[in-house]
């Protein structure tokens, strides 16, 4: 069929090494196996895979999460605290609607995701940075921002984290911080959203238990398949204590039109049932692992060295540091006219700050244009700086 | 698998005629066809099936739906006019987070779909009735409602109506209304929600034209293909002028999931093309016509000669009015333990209203068992009759 309308959100251009995008290379997406996935699902669920679903999700894919975050994470979650979700979009949309109202505060770890900050926006909550450094969201910044604002009459909805190899910098909340930042959250009512997609992708060792192991009475986490399987499943999972899964269970949306994505739902039911995901998983971290080295190694050969970055040690993204005087978004075009792609820091920052930072991303080039994209961020860099020093 | 948690939402009690529940007949769910879309789907589209979709919704699946909805109803809308949505309740959900705040009205025609209702109340609107009668929604009432609303400052977010086959009443609002609201939402810049999910479930003569062909920049119609497919897809549409469809695309959520079920999306895409669509729409409507008649017949068999409804034209439901004196909430109990249930009026009713009235389904259950259900609610209204008599 021709059409002029885009079917998928990713939009390749030619002769840039897009950095920019944070989705999974097209070839790591097990296509075969779910077509096999979605065949056993309709053949052997019929009917039920088309009807309305439950609106927790499917009874069976409720029983296989949790059998598989049991086995992943070593504590098997109840029934009723899990909800299937759309996606960690529709989850914070859904939590948006059911948790906040406008001019709540949301406290975002900064910087993070930067397009959870627009779904926030778009519920009209209002957005306070909470700063994070090299071992994840900074609780002095905490202890110090959440009593003012509750001093100063302020609801504040929740906290949005991604304390594991956190989009953009890659980094995780340490050790200690993780169960500083558990405590303080019990102690001060403060409900956290943990989102925890990046968790099965590390690349050095496996990631540190999440926050939500440490207080669950006080965390949300949201998981997802998108990067683990596939993004256009538009499948995920919500991990809470019952009260706040009974709240989405009884929410309007879901009360009229059943589970979100219920027959998807039963098609990764399948596909998990088939004992397929574990081995693609361990796939896409060997592949990852590889293009994360390959970037680093890049970006070590090729940038100027005052240029600044942390080792990733899992996710999809390397997070840079450019010398004073530099501003990311300003370079863009330069940097696209030589070549290269990125995300200018100031997205993923409430407020203020990113102005030296920029995103890349190694999920989805490979290892060969990795290594290209670093080399063209080089010149790029290399030109501005010899600019500036004659200006 | 073994579980205690549901799969669907259908909980189906032994002994009882399950007229409450809206939901359409398993066996008239086509599970083989669709089957041979998914593996369609995966096989042609590959990976596009599976990354982050376009938030508008899949290319090809736009312009498929142009040309169906062309067919179908005589106007090709522009690709800019549609959205892809995750069915009605999603875009219920969707248009209340980005066209209305906390504390405006939504108007609502009443009786309505109560589970709309439900929507609009998680996003903490006033919910605000328009009484409907057998020609639907009175011009009257709004003409007069709106602007004493408007005049005490109240913000009015959009009026939602299912003018075509209503939910509950069956009844569609007449042809004169139709031009007299088109009219009146362009004179007063009230938008107006068109829920349009049963237009195609028509029994004794085509729908009238949509409200939105009279009115294309006032009205936000929503489709969706959980009547005419399935509903466990989570698929449907939004057609409405491109400014509308823009702020929809904008919006954070969908940039950062991509398009809701972009893998379903392309099965349903597939199905469209295998041409099979016009053909299933045909098998139940022959299907639902005949239970629509077994309903009738059986109601006017067996109710009390003092019970009123109106021959329903489409759609799923018979909407019943019982004598004065009568409570149909107080009722079911009774009727349960008879053998029979119903939705009572009051749930399909903002405010007020509905108490002598209650819902009948005729989409689930056989013509057998739908004559069996109106002679137990027969039985039970005059046995509570005979009640009244001696009490």
């Amino acid at each position: 069929l021709q059409t002029i309308l885009p079917d998928i959100q990713l939009n390749l251009r030619r002769g840039i090494a897009e950095l920019g995008w944070g989705h999974p290379d097209p070839a790591l997406l097990p296509a075969a196996d779910l077509a096999r996935a979605a065949e056993l699902a309709i053949r052997r669920d019929g009917w039920r895979a088309l009807a309305y679903g439950a609106e927790q999700g499917p009874g069976p894919l409720i029983e296989l999460l949790r059998v598989w975050l049991g086995q992943r994470e070593g504590a098997l979650p109840a029934a009723e605290q899990i909800l299937v979700t759309g996606g960690v979009s529709q989850a914070l949309d859904l939590l948006c609607t059911l948790l906040a109202r406008p001019g709540d505060v949301v406290l975002v770890e900064s910087p993070v995701y930067h397009l959870a900050l627009r779904i926030f926006g778009d519920h009209g909550l209002e957005l306070v940075p909470t700063p994070a450094d090299a071992e994840g969201l900074r609780m002095d910044a905490l202890a110090d921002i959440l009593p003012r604002l509750r001093a100063a009459g302020r609801q504040v909805c929740f906290l949005y984290t991604v304390p594991t190899f956190c989009n953009p910098t890659g980094a995780s909340l340490a050790s200690g911080r993780r169960s500083e930042l558990a405590r303080f959250a019990l102690e001060h009512d403060l409900v956290v959203v943990e989102d925890d997609v990046y968790r099965d992708l590390w690349y050095d060792a496996p990631a540190l238990p999440p926050l939500q192991s440490l207080a669950p009475a006080a965390v949300i986490r949201l998981g997802s398949f998108s990067k683990i399987l596939a993004p256009g499943l538009r499948l995920g999972w919500l991990v809470a204590k019952p009260e706040i899964v009974q709240r989405c269970i009884g929410c309007g949306m879901l009360d009229s039109g059943g589970g979100v994505n219920h027959f998807t739902a039963h098609v990764v039911a399948a596909y998990l049932e088939m004992g397929l995901l574990a081995g693609h998983i361990d796939r896409l971290r060997a592949s990852y692992r590889g293009r994360r080295d390959a970037l680093l190694a890049g970006l070590a050969q090729y940038l100027p060295g005052d240029c600044r970055w942390q080792r990733p040690a899992g996710g999809f993204f390397a997070w840079i540091e450019l010398p004073e005087g530099h501003d990311s978004a300003r370079l863009l075009p330069a940097a696209e006219a030589a070549g290269v792609s990125y995300v200018p820091g100031t997205r993923f920052c409430a407020r203020y700050g990113g102005e030296r930072h920029l995103r890349l991303a190694f999920s989805l080039l490979s290892e060969g244009e990795l290594a290209t994209g670093a080399k063209r961020l080089g010149a790029v860099l290399a030109y501005s700086r010899l600019q500036k020093t004659e200006g």
